[in-house]
């Protein structure tokens, strides 16, 4: 018998897999060298931090030695920060909001789990869309729940409306959206909001109780060719953005997130209470203070987006010209091209032996498919073509 | 029906009265003016932290620029990281930890919420000593099991090992002991540690498995008049510390912590594995990375001790000329005397009539004793004797 947790023996168990793809990727490093290895396994950004970061970090110090620059705040953060963030997510989102409609999270990820703590009941449901983020899972097995993934339409990865509304039962307590999409780059539109945002407003009313929507969006700022990433606070009374700083800003190890909610909500006061409960009680406290700092120098910056844009396109050219079948992503750093064959995890060590590395859709919910992240250097892209037309041979 | 996770919604409404105590302290403040005032209230430390973070602050700056300075690293910290928090622990505990025995977490309360993720199942027990810090039921709770305070011996507030040895059934799976204690500032013995040990080692024996045993130790650092704290980790196959840099370098808001096993534990690599995916799922991911890079500059610095000697023996002397009883904490920064007419809530409540602020026993689960922190000024302490006089007559 584990020592562990029974959930927690079964996930080091199940996850033994990717740590194994993971090694073997190290190993191939080692034999070849890093630059021979195309690795478009993670999601780690690698442009550097904007230069307010630094700046930030620097003013900080001189202040550094008065009493309570570090210490406690209220768990929801500094009042400064909230209020200066609710500014700028009120252009953002394109709805009013106010410091108390935000809350500092640490992340997106414990933005997600203090949601899932502060309104789920044991045994509850969370419906998402397949393909969808790999966490997510866990994160909604943390506080006794269990997530239903509904599959998306073959190709599109746009939302199945009928499969979505067959997915909700009276156990449904929040619908969890990520757009754009991690691992499909998809965006859905205003209008495949619409419809969703109506199809939970009809739930709702026949099980008698709200059922939340939860758009986490912290790929919302990488969105190409001038698409543009509606926002779900405005369409739903029910509706919380969770996002993060991590990939705007490369900067994923300072966790940095938040939660908004709409001030639409007639339920705004006691949820932001639930939502500051679990923040403190789920051992976060407080976003990280120096993260505050931080975003205080840093709203309305980002990375330089061109260097995604040009990737982007260069990705798809070595997979044009490898002949393999994708969808062009809308926004995010991932491709999500079809295994050619079919089986993901056969393929995927097929691109390994061709010193590429790449997730299986398995993974994500979606066999059949492998994701390829494009957040490394263009060169790399360039320089693989020829591995990937092996692979596909 | 609230909105909420029933039990969130029970904490909410179980809190009010403490939310509605710090109101009226604040509005006590803004009547009287903040220096007139004596808040004993909050564990929120006043002394500046050391100068070495701002340097670390400082140097990370000029890296700021580089990609991946902020990027993500293993879920259980930097290498270097918990190398050399490795090295630091193996003085302090008295036992050679490397570092596959320590994990970087989002401060104690990450670590202590990780390690119940790692190891409860629904319904298990968590056993403490009574009076504890009030959060230890809310990160039980969170992972669906229930906590157990056992009371301590009366006045001297020593571990009552009968009481102990009946509250452990087959469903507990961990002891929580916290050492220097927050509330009442006692520090447990080697041998009442090692008495313990003695009753876990026959309990798990008996129901044929291990029961954990938990050292919370942040105020390690602050043991008065030359006290020492036992370390557990030699004491007790199954022991882990949890701890943070919190209180010892002033930074809670930073959120930095650890969690170090025992390199006897024959399932260290298992527990490892699982105390790892907790870190990850539960939202944390990893300690923040600037929190690692300050631990680097600061390992082995503290705030200065002396100031908090003098402040312990100006509030002793406080509390003797007012006449109230008490026992002379030997570490942490916190009083826990007996509350006057045996009302904790209503003497509370009397205090604040004299412009003294301070937290009911009975949020440590010990009515008939009150909690003062003595991390404010000496002066406020000093000051505060006339109010503290008038409140006992």
């Amino acid at each position: 018998m584990s020592i562990l947790a029974q959930s927690i023996a079964d996930s080091v168990k199940n996850s033994s897999w990717i740590r194994k793809m993971f090694e073997a990727g190290a190993q191939l490093k080692e034999q070849f060298g890093a630059e021979n290895v195309y690795d478009f396994s993670l999601g780690n950004p690698d442009l550097p931090a904007p230069s307010c970061v630094g700046d930030a970090l620097r003013e900080l110090a001189t202040k550094a030695g008065t009493p309570f620059a570090f210490g406690y705040m209220p768990n929801a953060g500094y009042p400064w920060a909230r209020q200066a963030l609710a500014k700028h997510l009120t252009q953002e989102q394109g709805i009013a909001l106010q410091a108390e409609h935000v809350l500092l999270t640490c992340g997106a990820a414990g933005g997600l789990n203090a949601v899932f703590r502060a309104l789920l009941n044991h045994g509850d449901q969370v419906v998402t869309l397949a393909p969808y983020f790999v966490e997510y899972s866990s994160y909604v097995a943390n506080h006794g729940a269990v997530l239903h993934a509904v599959p998306s339409q073959t190709d599109t990865f746009a939302p199945d409306i009928n499969a979505l509304s067959a997915a909700i039962t009276p156990k449904t307590r929040i619908l969890l959206l990520n757009s754009p999409n991690n691992p499909t780059g998809v965006i859905y539109s205003k209008a495949q909001l619409e419809e969703i945002a109506t199809l939970l407003r009809n739930k709702s009313q026949e099980y008698g109780r709200p059922i939340f929507l939860i758009a986490d969006e912290p790929y919302r700022f990488l969105a190409f060719d001038g698409a543009t990433v509606p926002s779900l606070l405005p369409l739903y009374s029910h509706a919380i953005c969770v996002s993060s700083f991590s990939k705007n800003l490369s900067l994923p190890g300072v966790r940095l997130g938040y939660i908004a909610i709409t001030p639409n909500m007639p339920e705004q006061e006691e949820l932001m209470a639930g939502l500051t409960l679990a923040n403190r009680i789920l051992g976060y406290v407080n976003a990280p203070v120096i993260g505050q700092h931080i975003m205080m120098h840093a709203l309305g910056s980002q990375v330089d987006l061109s260097i995604y844009a040009a990737r982007r396109k260069a990705m798809a050219r070595v997979l044009d010209e490898s002949g393999y079948e994708y969808q062009m992503p809308a926004g995010a750093f991932y491709f999500f091209p079809k295994a050619p064959g079919g089986d993901d995890i056969a393929f995927v060590q097929k691109l390994q032996q061709e010193r590429i590395l790449a997730v299986p859709g398995t993974g994500f919910g979606c066999p059949g498919h492998f994701r390829l992240a494009f957040c490394v250097d263009e060169d790399v892209i360039i320089r693989s073509q020829e591995s990937f037309s092996k692979a596909r041979a």
